[in-house]
């Protein structure tokens, strides 16, 4: 796999035997950065198997696995996308769409008490949480695999960067890329994720194209500086449109930002396409507000709606690693 | 099928090819009138095959279908009908109980992002909106079947028009039938979508029974009159009840009705049963208020709950006819 | 199974046909008194068989039946429970995370009207209801078995006293157990259930410890007397933590004790841990709030992340017997 990819950053030599190793040594998904290069090129091998699984109508293969969806959030796109995985791979769900009505929940004192019942209940938790550290306080109580899907705006959504960097990974080699992460970067879950994946490739180069207010945060960039990566700081797009293979583009939400264009100074329209590069890649997390404009759904270089898409594919392989243990 | 239902308006011989073709046309169930009385016919010729089906069990034979309920308000019972008919069949459940909390939704303007999404983790999706045209807009950018259950007060919800349908036509002949739907129709969609399917078989009679103020409005009336169908706009259920065939109830809401007698005008009781034929049809698509009395829960004429029941098997028959092409 | 329960009040000797009859007569789960010691016998027989079935991965014996929770309050834990015992069971699931939001439902009215339609789509309806006396409602009119999942403050909640009571049995005879049921016994439905539940065993002995203000209901006390079961009313835990077998937490709302120490009295805690019995069993059916401290949870004694495993073993066993009726 490696040798498909010829830009990754070196790595030593590694057998089936070393992956089965790491794969063991997965048991929650809480940051990005717990990924390594072969990890990922194995969990993005088994996602291109899941498009084949899927296209043939799922596999009943874990028929006696359940799965939790635990949203304190709401989030229909996610959580349906986690339990269609689930669903695809054979298994059952359990589901709430916003547990937070639940008011003995809402301080979030009993989190890990709820978290170690339901461990009783499912084979693996999909945690969305209200608040940075919310996945992490769960994966130290809990007996079975946590996900994290999500916790609070200055924490992570690692599924989200995985799947992200797998739409990229299928469109051309992850050595070398010139990425604009473009939006509300202060309280970019999806945003942060991405740039600790981006940072295990080599060469890769990364504008933060943000109002200065609103700029990624200094624990990423201290994390980019340790390891070397190259990044810049924008607040125009203008200025680095033209070069970047990647237009990763996240939501802004208006009323954030304050200067006399507001929130359109950040985003993409009919106008900035014409100015990106013929083979230029646009992602978005989605949902999207202002800064994604209707007009750019039909640029062959959108790729956001393909990006739900393997959401589908990439959660159901990270399913298979963490429910494969024996 | 046509002849043990001699009544039918005069249809052209159809044969098991033109209704194949028809059902290849049958994309997405946004209106009632989209259904051909040929059609209309093989429906309820698969629901009573699917009365079977569920008394012995269900069927496995769509255990690789995913339906997702995307509920923008809450309906329980519409809901867990159109679930369970997805179950019986063999399948999975993607569920939303209120999809209007997740906050980015309530506006609206995401409805065909979020379609476009869910069209990846979902075989058919049922979509309930809070606003006339929601369904409509969800098929236009859907990828797979969009079901309408139920779209905002001036909408439609045409599996309620289809399930009554099959409830009245496993009693008696369609054609010839005279029909009161009584309630609040200015907001009744249930009622809008009834009056379409009506119009479609010969000699139908209906008596639109109502306040002035809440009265059905202009566009099912210019339709009857386009369709020929005999129909007459009333404001008091005695002129009429002794004659009809079918008492099709709907909700009012008390504090709409302004005259003395207020709702209760409009209200079936042990009196008016009296006055009924003795072989009439009681039908209400429930929840109920004030309008239908429970002392009418034991009359043999109330068909109310078998209603109810009807919705498994024409649901479950509607969702064979999406979900088998090719 | 009797014979290796010997404290058992005696019962008549009986047969499994016997016990196939009470079977067939449990309808509905309503109260926990409707449970005869052979009953209970034959329910943690069952439950223990449960245990086995799980480990290897549940069954698919009930892929036909359908599981209805329909909570009109939210509680993730309980249903999860019921709805993870269904899956293991090969079943399916129809969910509300909160059906009081379904405005027309909130008055209550139509809880009958609900619950006969939804007698059609589901096998089994599990009810949590604001009020007491709603899952008897729901009972009077369900051509479907239906499990009370706790019914307002002064009702019941059957199952949770069944999983406590299997908790115990799993550790210890059941006869001569001495009880202390500590907390906001007024409200709580659990000790309600558990209460009846333990009347049912010889020389049983109840210490109910709560501010007076929270005291136990007289309609329980009436009930314990009848049945000649020793019991007494304490305000103060330090009287009778050093000789009971069986410390029963409940949780305390700390807004709900007016006195000088507060909720905190009725706590357990490391101090009060030195005070009881080595082989004391600790059980608490979760969440808590102030009452049982986080520094007993590593205490041997401490049951109740045991006491919520069991749950869904208790739950899977009285499933089949509800759902055995063929």
């Amino acid at each position: 796999m490696a040798s498909s990819n010829p830009s990754l950053k070196p790595v030593p030599p590694y057998h089936r035997r070393e992956i089965r190793d790491e794969i063991l040594q997965l048991k929650h998904v809480i940051e990005s950065q717990q990924f390594t290069v072969p990890l990922l090129m194995e969990l993005f091998q088994r996602s291109r198997g899941m498009e084949r699984v899927v296209a043939r109508g799922g596999t009943l293969e874990y028929q006696n696995k359940i799965l939790a969806s635990l949203f304190y959030q709401a989030s229909t796109r996610t959580r349906f996308c986690f339990e269609a995985a689930m669903y695809r791979l054979g298994g059952k769900v359990l589901s709430t769409e916003q547990a937070s009505i639940f008011s003995s929940e809402i301080s979030g004192e009993h989190l890990e008490d709820s978290i170690r019942i339901l461990a009783n209940y499912a084979d693996v938790i999909v945690v969305r949480h209200l608040h940075a550290g919310g996945a992490e306080r769960a994966a130290d109580v809990s007996a079975v695999p946590i996900i994290n899907a999500g916790d609070g705006d200055g924490g992570q959504h690692p599924t989200q960067a995985l799947l992200d960097l797998y739409t990229i990974y299928r469109e051309r080699p992850l050595g070398g890329l010139s990425v604009a992460i473009i939006g509300e970067l202060d309280r970019g879950r999806t945003a942060r994720s991405l740039a600790y994946l981006l940072a295990k490739f080599e060469r890769v180069k990364i504008f933060f194209v943000a109002p200065p207010e609103l700029q990624m945060k200094p624990d990423i960039l201290a994390y980019l500086e340790e390891h070397g990566v190259r990044y810049e700081l924008e607040s125009e797009i203008d200025r680095v449109i033209r070069e970047v293979d990647v237009v990763y583009l996240t939501r802004i939400r208006p009323e954030r930002v304050t200067n006399e264009r507001g929130a359109k100074r950040y985003a993409v329209d009919s106008e900035l396409l014409r100015k990106m590069k013929s083979d230029a890649l646009i992602l978005h997390p989605l949902p999207r507000t202002v800064e994604l404009d209707r007009t750019v759904d039909d640029d062959p270089r959108a790729l956001y709606f393909r990006q739900a898409a393997n959401g589908l594919y990439v959660r159901m392989a990270l399913l298979t690693m963490l429910l494969d243990k024996n």
